[in-house]
């Protein structure tokens, strides 16, 4: 397996683009992936209550149709809490695009991010479609061009890719997604579409996403809200050309560690570029009673907001750390836990046994003053370990927030 | 029932000191509560698996003993994660009032506040036992000097009493609390004192303060982080003089009453003085299926952070109510639900029926730049109806907490 450049044009037959369609101020806001052939389609979504438009219409196309041909996204409006004229408006969105690329609209999913309870602009969103399809290109400024243009509060543009090997044929997985705000994901991310040009079964797809977001964009949160948007989508073209997967075998395993670098990727830069982040937190459990166990006390780490905060100010309060594992839920024996801070700058042991070891302020200061910080808590129970990741909690965030929509 | 002035010495026969005895730089930080006969104790502490000190003291004393005389109370330092050497020094803070009161230890409970892992300052705890029972007053002073010195980052000190009659005998409650930071109380609240001189049996006294916690403190958030040192303490000395009460008769149901007029009377303003907050934000949810639902309901629009910084600007984005609501695991149709905001400026329905009304942004932002909101979600599926408390997330509270041990 190899990391290479680009995202969603990464493998074969696939197109994208991203404009500026009119729906946020003077920023692209609509993005279009386009398979050249039907690819099979799987995805997850929110788990939210308050399902957008978009998910509803995504969940139903997933389930009725064995292949799609392109996704359609815009950012600005998320078209939830839009009741039936936000469906209609949704259904109207993929109708423009597949009338462009020569579709049905039962060939086009459809996403949707930024606030909340607006209408989408149709006007310019038909007129977006138009834009998009003249814009496409399949080499990585295409994919560039799209990853941007689903961005809201985000500071950067995310991708990642990887190429491997089944039978002798290469086969490339390349995303993007965007997060920044509103990120808890329950069984998806904010938006993120993946394309691979792999030859594989719809079942299998399907399962292989379903497995692996558990431990990827299931681990990170920005501020514990989980979205009414999230939404991965991952299609498969087959234009690698290797024997279509059907079982579980070697060649499924190679790409579900394929895959995971590719979700993994993208989950980490969503979480070190959260809303006002400036430092990436990554915060593992180890000897843990199981791995459901490690999963729910890592996660309460990255999500206590005195956690965030006091690693915004550089400070090893692990008192914090210590408080957000005992009130997470989970049984363990606070006397018996070990704690570490890591980073590039080094690796000390804060907490032996439950209690503060005799280390040095200082160095613990300088490791955690790195832009990718690491907490390993020992917990010394069983073999369960987890992952989350996580940024810190600044003054931006609450600029950011206090008027979002203004 | 009357609301009168006073806190934890109220009630006839109770003694209360603040002082300063060098935990803290330069304020008051260690309190004494002190009653002249003794008193019936009943208390509910932190459902942290992390637990401090003082906490399995107090927890270990209520259960092995009738009565008890006096609570010594200490800010600066938590007591947690302090091993055995912590628990030794809780005692002989315990040992030391005892001593100055001429009192068992065993009738004295204790209760701390402060950063976690550090180890008590035993000189400056003994000396200050002393300090603070030639300090002892019974008249309002002496209630509202403990009351400061339990204070960390609150800006204010919190009391609250009332007086009530029991078989026309007058009956007093009084109580104190501190919050401000890491407050998500679960069975009880940060620091919480209440003294009462009614007379009634140790069982009824338990009963009565677990069955309010769930409705006042249990139902206020700051930042979701449950301490490792939630103590609530309520004790009932019989000064009053009334015929002591051994059922939940008409008096029971009185005295419930009026301790409940205290407790939230407390936990609303630690609500108000959460760690860099500027407003009390209510939100109360009717019409969900049950009282459980909607306390959960409750709980999850308070302690989003998207809807904190939203009020923080007052911005009525009330997506963010709706997705708080979608996430917090409740089933309910968004289809159905309609939203208020209210203050001392007016009311407005932003959302009925799942959809944005055609209100006024302008009249909106009004309504939410009072010191105290409120946000109700009518979900039309049953009679549940909750109310909780919690408060904005501003700069300051990224201020207070990125550098809180320096």
């Amino acid at each position: 397996m190899k990391i290479i450049n680009g995202g969603v044009t990464a493998a074969k037959g696939y197109k994208a683009a991203g404009i500026y369609a009119g729906i946020k101020k003077k920023r692209k806001d609509m993005a279009l992936v386009y398979s050249t052939v039907p690819a099979k389609a799987a995805g997850t979504f929110t788990s939210n209550v308050v399902k957008a438009a978009p998910v509803k219409w995504d969940i139903k196309v997933i389930n009725e149709n064995e292949t799609v041909q392109a996704v359609v996204l815009n950012s600005g409006v998320a078209n939830a809490c839009t009741g039936a004229l936000g469906e209609e408006n949704n259904r109207k969105m993929a109708q423009a695009a597949a009338d462009c690329l020569s579709v049905p609209a039962a060939a086009v999913l459809t996403a949707s991010t930024g606030v909340i309870g607006k209408q989408l602009p149709m006007d310019a969103i038909v007129k977006g479609a138009e834009l998009l399809t003249a814009a496409l290109k399949e080499d990585t400024d295409g994919g560039l061009m799209a990853a941007e243009a689903i961005m809201t509060t985000d500071t950067y543009s995310k991708e990642a890719a990887v190429s491997f090997s089944v039978g002798g044929r290469e086969v490339i997985i390349g995303g993007m997604a965007k997060g920044s705000g509103m990120i808890h994901p329950d069984m998806a991310t904010m938006l993120g579409v993946i394309t691979t040009d792999l030859a594989i079964s719809k079942e299998l797809l399907q399962e292989a996403i379903r497995a692996d977001v558990k431990d990827s964009f299931n681990m990170i949160s920005v501020d514990r809200d989980t979205s009414t948007n999230d939404s991965l989508i991952l299609l498969a073209n087959g234009l690698a050309g290797n024997t279509e997967i059907t079982e579980k075998n070697e060649d499924y395993d190679n790409f579900c560690k394929a895959l995971h670098v590719v979700t993994t990727g993208l989950a980490k830069k969503m979480a070190a570029d959260g809303e006002g982040a400036t430092k990436l937190l990554e915060a593992v459990v180890v000897g843990a009673k199981n791995k459901e166990e490690a999963v729910i006390l890592s996660k309460s780490i990255i999500t206590s907001n005195l956690v965030k905060t006091a690693v915004y100010g550089n400070d090893a309060n692990w008192g914090r750390i210590l408080c957000a594992m005992g009130y997470s839920g989970v049984e363990f024996d606070p006397d018996r836990v070990d704690l570490y801070v890591e980073s590039k700058e080094g690796k000390l042991k804060l907490v032996e046994n439950g209690m503060a070891t005799d280390y040095s302020e200082e160095t613990a200061t300088k490791i955690l003053s790195a832009k990718e910080v690491r907490a390993v808590a020992d917990v010394k129970t069983g073999n369960g370990t987890a992952t989350a990741w996580g940024c810190d909690l600044t003054f931006d965030y609450i600029k950011i927030n206090a008027d979002y929509r203004s």
